[in-house]
């Protein structure tokens, strides 16, 4: 067999295991993740084995120290995605919810119930846990699962998958709903990518690169997000203590993550003092600034930034600023440079406020908080499968309910069309 | 200016008029879809006048009767164009609704509001009233909207469009918000496709060759459906005048429309006495019947049904008609053959039906009714923009909901995340 019949058969294999998947009941579905939770903590010495494998030869091909700490599996992270696959399985069922029902003058009933989309492929990097993060989310929604994940991190997710075979076998459930991706070149994912008749969604997750490259080839829609070039607006009305804190955590808690804030927006009249004690926080943090022509009037010694910089995802412990003039250039500017991720006002004015989250249009748009709240679990979402900044289908931190689709149900009593 | 850039400046100036529409309210929008539908009845003769010209330019290149008479407008259709427009401007405002709204453990209040997507292409053929059913639909949901009609259509277009710029203008909306796209040719069109920063959203209404090749082209995401092979499934249990009248009307209500019947699929139990009433009536009414070789065992004379037919899409006055051994055999069928849009199955026994409801994956799914009601008009929706056969962003018949999108709106109090 060639690549292409290789892959095709691959993916029909898991569209068969939907068919499966989408008639299991709620009581089961909680029931195998259930299972697959503690078969996770009985296959922990297995799994952080084939963890090793993969660090040794992770070690050897020379991968950079964040990217192995991404890789990296201990017993604390292995009880971690025991934990989150427990929780998942406490979520409320997300299949054959009836969305609405009306009954029309005719007298037909129609319904409005949940499906699960099919067979889902998620593409991602190196780290193992979204390896159950998704089998978890994708089994609790019906969806069969084709995960390619890094091929650094090989080892370990078949050790993973593992454990989630043995429960769906126990269970007479195909293990094709749950396929780890072996084919592991480029020209196989572009096979892959090419089969809309069998893969209903397609969901990368890492680097931008990545992403296009997969939104470039793929036939079947596309969930992602580009870049999280996400901003706070410190407005006027603002709170100064509140707007030091959320600022400082929406940049510093952690620098190299898609709701990180990486411009800060501040009005004129908080400008003056303002900058200077988020300046000096900034600083004792070791963040560079990058500023216009009057962040540097009050921050002497800052970088000028360029236009550029204004649209550029740093993912490190660098922060532009720019002083506007009122909200309504705060909103220009989001709307310019935004990459429709996550914003924030900082404001105790309400007509401000609701300004500010009817105009800008990003999937997610705070007030008084920190952005680096957009996030699936802080959502209360359980897990999060992806986070979209598309207008279409999901948006933002997309958990259980971007797993399903829905179908019209028509109830008659022979009615026909006149 | 070249091509590339007509089209880029055409898309840019619907993607700024499209943030003034999202800032409408409901009230100004009801209001200006009322002027609508008065200003279209009172521009009545230069509708009709416009509409003579294209259907003379027609005649001269030699245009197919049916395709003239779609192009025709008259009194009644006109009046008809105006009463739809009244019936979308009555329509729940779908903007800023609150989809839900929950509150986290850290109090952070968060709610997920409806949002219009942006700016919408559609791109369709000859029927004039299409362009103004959709521009109320759009303009309903706040979404600027790109209308590509065909060019035997462009006089009538323009004149009804004028009516909508007339109203937009009285009321300061920026009338790109509405603009009919007069770049005719494929290499304008391709264009447009390309212009995902600044289109949301494409519905090509139209024949499959349109679609596919707008499915092909597209970077943005494409709402659509290439075929509808509908299906009436009548089982054992169904009550035998019921399943004529719904088979009947399946077919022969009207020919040429998406959500006709293409197969009929029989129980072997009511084979012998149903398919005899059912082809004296399809006889009687000129239809061809195709059909298995039990079939043609009880309707002596029939053609026989090749493989081709069970996935063709007549659109004619042809049917195909199978025998299957149960209603397992009849979902296999559709699984294998269907095209996701409609079917039904007409039985009096709630197990069978509840299992045809679920296991058959397709937008509308129904049971004793006739798949002709697989319509937005007939569901309630007031309108229809476009029936989606896709399992992502809209399904089934497409109204106002499917215009729509969402965002979080997340309200705090200062939270920070640790």
């Amino acid at each position: 067999m060639n690549v292409q019949e290789v892959v095709r058969e691959l993916a029909q294999r898991a569209k068969e295991a939907s068919r499966s998947l989408a008639e299991l009941s709620a009581q089961k579905k909680r029931r195998i993740l259930v299972e697959v939770a503690s078969g996770i903590k009985q296959a922990a010495r297995e799994i952080l084995r084939a963890n090793e494998k993969d660090l040794r030869l992770a070690q050897r091909t020379g991968l950079k120290e964040a990217m192995a700490d991404r890789l990296l599996l201990n017993q604390k992270r292995i009880d971690g995605m025991a934990r989150s696959v427990l929780e998942v399985a406490k979520l409320k069922e997300p299949v054959g919810r009836v969305l609405a029902t009306w009954r029309r003058p005719n007298g037909l009933r129609i319904s409005k119930v949940t499906v699960p989309l099919g067979v889902i492929l998620i593409i991602y990097e190196s780290r193992p846990n979204v390896t159950s993060e998704c089998a978890s989310l994708c089994l609790k929604s019906g969806n069969a699962v084709l995960l390619r994940g890094g091929r650094e991190a090989f080892h370990s997710n078949r050790a993973i998958v593992r454990v989630y075979e043995q429960v769906l076998r126990r269970h007479r459930v195909p293990t094709a709903a749950i396929s780890l991706v072996r084919v592991l070149d480029r020209r196989g994912i572009d096979e892959l990518l090419r089969l809309e008749d069998l893969i209903n969604l397609v969901i990368p997750r890492g680097g931008e690169t990545l992403i296009r490259r997969v939104a470039r080839h793929a036939r079947m829609p596309v969930v992602k997000h580009y870049k999280g070039i996400c901003h706070v607006y410190v407005d006027k009305d603002a709170d100064l203590e509140m707007a030091l804190n959320i600022a400082f955590n929406a940049k510093c808690q952690r620098t190299a993550v898609c709701n990180t804030m990486e411009t800060l927006l501040v009005h004129r009249v908080m400008a003056p003092r303002f900058l200077r004690l988020i300046g000096e926080q900034l600083r004792n943090a070791g963040c560079e600034i990058r500023g216009d022509a009057l962040v540097r009037q009050y921050l002497p010694g800052v970088k000028k930034a360029t236009q550029a910089d204004w649209s550029t995802e740093y993912l490190d412990n660098i922060l532009s600023i720019r002083v506007v003039r009122d909200v309504d250039q705060a909103i220009e500017h989001i709307q310019k440079y935004g990459s429709a991720h996550t914003d924030s006002i900082v404001t105790q004015n309400r007509k401000t406020a609701k300004k500010f989250t009817s105009q800008v249009d990003s999937s997610s748009v705070m007030v008084n908080a920190s952005t680096r709240f957009s996030d699936g679990n802080e959502y209360g979402f359980g897990a999060e499968i992806g986070i979209s900044t598309d207008k279409v289908h999901a948006r933002g931190p997309m958990g259980l309910d971007g797993l399903v689709s829905y179908k019209y149900v028509v109830h008659g009593s022979g009615q026909i069309r006149t």
